[in-house]
Formats: C-alpha cells, structure tokens, sequence
C-alpha cells in the first residue's frame, strides 16, 4: 500500500516538472543548467521489450586448485512482490545471482557470456585482485569474457556488474555473493550444525536512475541462496524467505552467512528471538565479535553470524532499520525439536 | 522551523494526489495498482481520543536470580519538543521506556498488562532466546502476558513492541532498554566514577506509517533513564538532555550505556570535546575498542561508551549525523571541579 | 543530470509551498505552526555576496612537542562539480580543510583568525579534550581565537567549525582532517610504501539548512589532502581525484587514512580490484581488521586502510553506497610497474 504511494508520487513530480518546466532557480551560489523532461527513464529499454530469458543455471567446476566458472549475463523477469514483475538484468537469470563457493587460494577461471542482446555487462568480484579495467572489463552483447582470479583472502563478498551506470546495473538486479572459505576455517566451525546464505537488496523504480539516485527504495527484501543440496534457492522478493522459509532445530547452532549488496543502504541485521554468539565481520575469522544483537553491514559489507534457537517455533529476521522491514526485509525460520 | 516545513510539503503531496488521482503510471517494468487517499493515515485512532492514560511506574522486584517485572502497554501523551504532544504507544507511560536492569543468567518473569483499550500490543527483548509467537506474543486489550525468560548473554539491549505493524508500535514510542550485567564484568569496571544510560530514538509525523516508512523523522532525540537514584529519567523530547543535563566531575571516568532504538536510522555517536576511551561493541564486554571519536550504532545497536572530562565546562553529546543533531539530538554534560 | 533534476524539485516544491499557503495540516497528534516562505534560505547571505577571499595557506610549526598552528576562517569560492561553484565557508580556502599532522602527546598551539566579515566562526577538533566553551568558542569577525590543546590519543580525527547553526557551517564547507601519529606507531609500519589522505564530504543546495536537514545531498565527494610533497592537495569536487588521480606502483603496500567528515551521511568505503588487509578503525592501533571488502565509517568516523594493487592498472576507490558513488564519491588510482 504505502510503496503504491510512492510510485504514484513521483508520476506527481513528473507531470509538475513538465508542467513548470520554463521556471528556472536562480541561486547566488550555484548555477542551475536546464532540465528536459526526457531525461527521467522509468522504461524497459526497447531492445528489453518483451524479452524474457529463461534462467541459466550456472556452471562451476572444481580442479584442484583451478575453479571453473561459467555465468551468464541475461535479462529476466523476476517476481520481486506476488504480483510485480521487474524486468530485472541479471547473472543467469537470478537475482541476486547464484551463490559461488571456493577456497581460499583457488584459482578462479571465468567465462561469462553476454546474452542480452542490447547493452554492455560486466563482473566485478570483491574476493580478488586484479586490474578493473581488464578484469572486470565489458562484454559487449552475443559476446564472451574471459577472466582469471587468484583468490588470498577469505570472506563473503559481494560480486556485481560494474558498467557503466554501475547504480543501474546492481539496482536492475545484477549483484550476488562469492564466499572464499578460510583455509584455516572459523574457530567455531565444530560447533555448526546448519548454515545458510542470506542477502539483502534493495529495489527502485523500474531502472529509474532519478529514483535509484535520490529516492528510496520501494522494496527492500531478502532472499536465500542454497549452499546445500535440498535448501531454498530464492530471488529477492518481499514474501520469498516467509513464503519458504529456512528451518532449523533447537539448540542447533546455525551459522549465516550474508551480505547486503544495496545498492545504497546500510544494513542492522537482526534475527528474533535469538542472540548472535559469534560473528565475523565481512566474514574473516580474524575479525570476531561476541553476542551481538544486531549486526552492522555496509553496503557491500558481509559477515559470517552464528546463533542457537533455544525452543522450537517461528523466528523472524529482519533489518531493524525498520523502514526497511516494512517494505519486505523480513525472512522466517521454523525451527522444531 | 524545519520541521514545520516539512509537515506543510506532506500536506502538499496528499492534496495533489487526490487532484491528480486520474493519473496512472504505465512502466513496463512494473504493475501499478490504484491509490486511495484514505489508505495514509496521520491521525490518531478514534479510542485513543482523549485518552491520556496516567504513568504507572514499572515493578521490577530481584529475588535471588528470579526477576520479576510488571510492566503496563498504555497511551500517554508525551511532550516530543516543546509546545508539541504526541499521543504516544507506551510501556508504563514513558517513551522511551523504563529501564530495566538484570544480570547475566537471571530468570526474568514478566507480567505485561495491556491497557490500551483499543489494540494489541507485546514485549519483544533482544536479551533474551526465546520463541517469538510465545515468548513475545500479543496481548489483547485489558488483558495480562506471562512470560518467563533465561538471560545469558551481557549487553545493551533494546525491547520493545512487536505488534503488528511493529514500525507503527516502535515509531509511535514503544521502545526502550535492558541492560544485562556481564558477569564478570567489564575490563574497567572499576575505573568508573559515574555512569548514565542514553537512548536515541526518532519521531515521525503522528501515526503515519508512510511517513514512517518513506519519510524522514521529524525530530531524533536523546533520553536519559535513571540508573542510579537522582539521576534525570526524561522522555525522548528535543530539549530533555539539555533542560536537564546530565553531570560530571574532572577526571571521573565516566560510562555511557547507550542504545540506538531506531526506528530506522543509524547513529554516529559522539561526545564533544572529549574522546572514547573504551568502547564495548552491544555492551559485550569481548568487543573492546580504544579511542574512538565517533560509535556507529545499527537501528537497535549499543555499546557501553566510557571517557574523561578534563577541565570543566560544558559538553554536548551528538550523532554526529549533522541533520539529526539539528532536529533535537543533541544532550549535555555539566562539568565541575 | 540527475542533480540537475533534484534542484528544479526543490524549485517546484517551493512554488507549491507558496501556492497552497493557505492549507493546514491538521493532525490529531501535532500542532502544526505556520510556514512563511521566506524561512527557505537558499542564497548566499548578503555580506558574502562578491566576496571571494584568497586561500591563505595554513602555517604550522614544530618546536619539540609544540605544534604552532595558524588559520583563518574565510569565505571562498570552491568549484564543487565542473562549472559549478560553490561559496564555500572554509578554513583558509579549502574545503575540505588543510591537513594538520601532528603526533600523541604534542601540545596544539592554535591561532585562528576569523577573517569573514560577517559571522563567527569556531574550530572544534575531535582529536582534543577540551571544554567546548572555551576551547572551541566562537571568533567573531575580524577576530582570531588562540586555544591550547594537549594530545593523548592517535587518530584520523574530523575537526569543523561549531558556531551555532552548526550543520550549516559543515554543510557549508568547514571541516578537514587532523591526524594524530600513534607515538608506538601501527604494526604495519613497516610494511607501507606509499601513504595518502582521503576525505569524503557532501554538498547540499547553497546555503539551504532545509536541504541539509531533509533532502538529499547534491554532490558526494572524495578529495586528497597533500601528507607529503608532490601529492594531490583538492577540494571536494565531483571529479577531483579523477582528473587527478592517486598514484601507486604494483605491490606496495598502500594507506589511506580517510575521514567521512559528513556532515549527514555514512560511508561504506571500497577500492575496486583489491581488499584491505589491514584496517584500524578511527584509525587507532588497537582497534584493528583484517581482510575487509568495504569499511563502515560513520559520519566524522576515520579510519586508517592498508591494501596491495596487484597488477598495473586504473583502480576506482568508492562509498559502495551507490547513490553517493553517483553523485560524485569516485576516486582513482593509476597503478604502474
């Protein structure tokens, strides 16, 4: 109800814009340069029009210390609430993406096609070192990008497309986690029963730069991406982790990991119920907290949180910003004996 | 004179949308659905009308390790700035709530009485493992919950109402602390010469869970609740910590347990002229920091915050958010010999 | 463009304002006071019209452990986007203001010359103890303020002016960067080849306390501060560390120290293509990271990063809040052989 609002708001603004368009402010301080209507995109691209690329699952092989990776870059029809659609551009037809897991140490081997037939792409990984103008360079469309990373620091980090507008391409959908698993692992790892990945988005106006820019979001959600076999495997939509939510039994310790990839707010993430017993920000084992009640997270910023249910029954997580639960940022996890 | 400013722009927008409730946004992005004025609500609801219900001062009786709380869910009117009441959701009449102070591996038995005439409300402690459809379970109208709670965990933690919509219940004033005393204590314990309890929260326009989810507040304020006998207990007003200051001598080390209860910013807290000695991340005494000018705070963070005047005089405290401090966040230290 | 947008919203939204004067707002829950345009101040005030006063530059002097420090509070015009200037109220020109370094336990010798015609102005150092009264007084025009300040505690530390409407006199340019060397240095001394200062800052409509209260920043900005000869010493310009970019070779280890002096908004600072391998947070020793992808600094939160470019090339340094990224926070490092 309220983000309907929102969106009829800024038609508002539009129309008055048009409207009193031969104004002109006429500051001492600063010079105001005109302003055409045209320049608010609130549209699926032409050559998007009507295109819906079926997901495709992405491809990733382990060699040794050689990982193979293959992605996609595509656009998608995304449910980001029961019943709107966004048009979202994407990796593989998920957003956010699907979830990469190495070791620390692996060489990363990428080969990522551009299939949307229209614009430039590009893949920007958090976990590794290199030259952004060649290694995360564009791929122009019905074209391929080949990328080698070695990885030497662990965490959960985000990866995304970095062409140019970068805001546009992370808030259309193109944003997901990469997790380099310690080599020496986390100090707590014999004592985790259950892990997960969980990532906060949020979402703007349909690739509306104006609104990604200086608005805030319509939706903010989370969604799960399955680290083991038989785990829920969800976009970033408001109802996705209440409608299939993660499960859990009591006195179980459960470990998330997580990483809210904005694109532009900060995260106080917050899980009901329970107490956060250890928590490694950005997920580096060297960087540890205890009982924490709720997490800081940058935009971009990860953290491996791990916690126990004491009694079995329905635990919500959120952001306690709380804003931002309002608009979707509520996950589930049903936790029996 | 800000703040006015902004009251009259939302009235603007509520009028325009009704003139112009012709129009229909067609992104082909998204599905827009139709807007009804009526949906935004600013008023208060018809049975809180004249209601302002007497503060009844929370029961709180320790035997041995048992706790026993008696708490009240109620509507009372609280002065936010001066000159200006809001009708506020309250525990026992205050907002932010009464302090409650425990220690690490106390029982704590609560009886929350609903007097609020009209709507449910609830308790939900970040203190504490609990199943939250039980352990933080509505209560009607002039009814009673019984909850029984461990605590095992040492920190600054925020309780408050989880009633559904819970941004509603938290913004209109259901929020305050609980502090669970390490046992063990903390490194400098016995370094301190005072100690205060402060908490930040926000104010958005009555009751308007759009402003409250889209908005930004209207005023974000301090409180101090007494932790000690003597010590101001004021209510989240722009002026309370300044009408009241909190006191100090030269050279005392001085503890702040502070929490930032939202409901939806950060803060980045500050105290002028001096600098953070000691800093326990959420109040555990395992997250030390050292010299820090400024602790960022998520929406329901804490921390225990310790520092030294040293020379007399008088010295605000801040979220060094500047638009914030501008709208109330602002206390102050009187400093003696 | 998309600035260009926001300021003929805010024109629109003024004009609004005055059409519809006559409506009230009439909440149950607040009075609402009346609104007179003429309270929006948007434009430069008059004593300041045509003034444009010459940047002096800073004079500092060290004899043993006294720091001998000279500046000057001033009114100067500021380029803050191409072609777009900005009457910055400043410390001796700049904005951000010059770096002063100096070590723990130096003795600070101010002398401050206030040589705006027409408004006190004050320097407030989050490096110091001091009571605010004195030590941060206000110096009223064509006056200078001398002020006495021990050191005790290392730091990236904000300092600003603090005359009374405090966010417009940050807003309007004045705040800048101490750093206070830890006398035992940080354990990675050793390891660093190359060392800068960064700072991020926002700009809002000129001179408009509304807009810096409840809008949204116009520009976000990353600038250098020159820590020795030969380094880029800018001001906070949308593309100053991209016309001027940072230097650094393959494998040097690099630091930045950083300071999100705000005055409203945090940052979640990130270099592409490589990941810090040691932060210290508020850029003390004790408070330290390892392996972080983005850091959260609060506004006026400093902190001290170290990272390794590992092939030559161009490497973009952001707030990973993306919106800000937009507005301008990008800076640059050519990485060479």
């Amino acid at each position: 109800m309220l983000k309907k609002m929102s969106f009829r708001f800024v038609t508002v603004i539009s129309l008055v814009v048009l409207l009193l368009s031969a104004c002109s402010t006429n500051s001492l301080g600063k010079e105001t340069p005109k302003v055409e209507a045209e320049e608010i995109k609130t549209e699926v691209i032409p050559a998007h029009e009507g295109l819906n690329q079926e997901p495709i699952p992405l491809e990733i092989e382990h060699d040794g210390k050689d990982v193979y990776v293959k992605m996609t870059t595509q656009i998608t029809d995304i449910e980001i609430e029961p019943g709107l659609t966004y048009k979202a551009w994407t990796f593989n037809g998920e957003a956010p993406e699907p979830l990469i897991i190495v070791e620390e140490g692996d060489i990363l081997h990428f080969e990522v096609e551009n299939i949307d037939p229209a614009i430039p792409h590009s893949i920007d990984l958090h976990a590794v070192h290199t030259d952004p103008e060649t290694g995360f360079a564009d791929i122009e469309p019905n074209e391929s990008g080949v990328f080698t990373y070695p990885t030497s620091s662990p965490g959960v980090f985000m990866y995304h497309c970095a062409t140019d507008p970068v805001l546009s391409h992370i808030a259309n959908g193109m944003h997901g986690v990469i997790i380099v698993q310690p080599k020496d692992g986390f100090p707590t790892d014999d004592e985790i029963d259950r892990e997960y990945v969980v990532i906060q988005n949020e979402w703007y106006k349909y690739n509306d730069l104006d609104d990604m820019t200086n608005g805030v979001p319509s939706q903010v959600v989370f969604s799960a991406k399955a680290l083991h076999d038989g785990q829920p495997n969800t976009n970033g939509t408001t109802t996705a982790l209440k409608d299939e939510p993660l499960t859990a039994k009591v006195d179980e310790k459960v470990r998330i990991y997580i990483n809210n990839v904005g694109p532009n707010e900060v995260s106080s993430f917050h899980v009901i119920g329970t107490i956060m017993e250890d928590v490694y920000l950005d997920g580096n084992p060297y960087n540890h907290y205890e009982g924490m009640q709720t997490v800081m997270l940058p935009a971009s910023g990860g953290a491996v949180v791990e916690f126990t249910f004491k009694e079995p029954g329905t635990y919500p997580f959120v952001t306690h910003q709380f804003n931002h639960a309002t608009k979707g940022a509520v996950g589930i996890f049903e936790v029996t004996e």
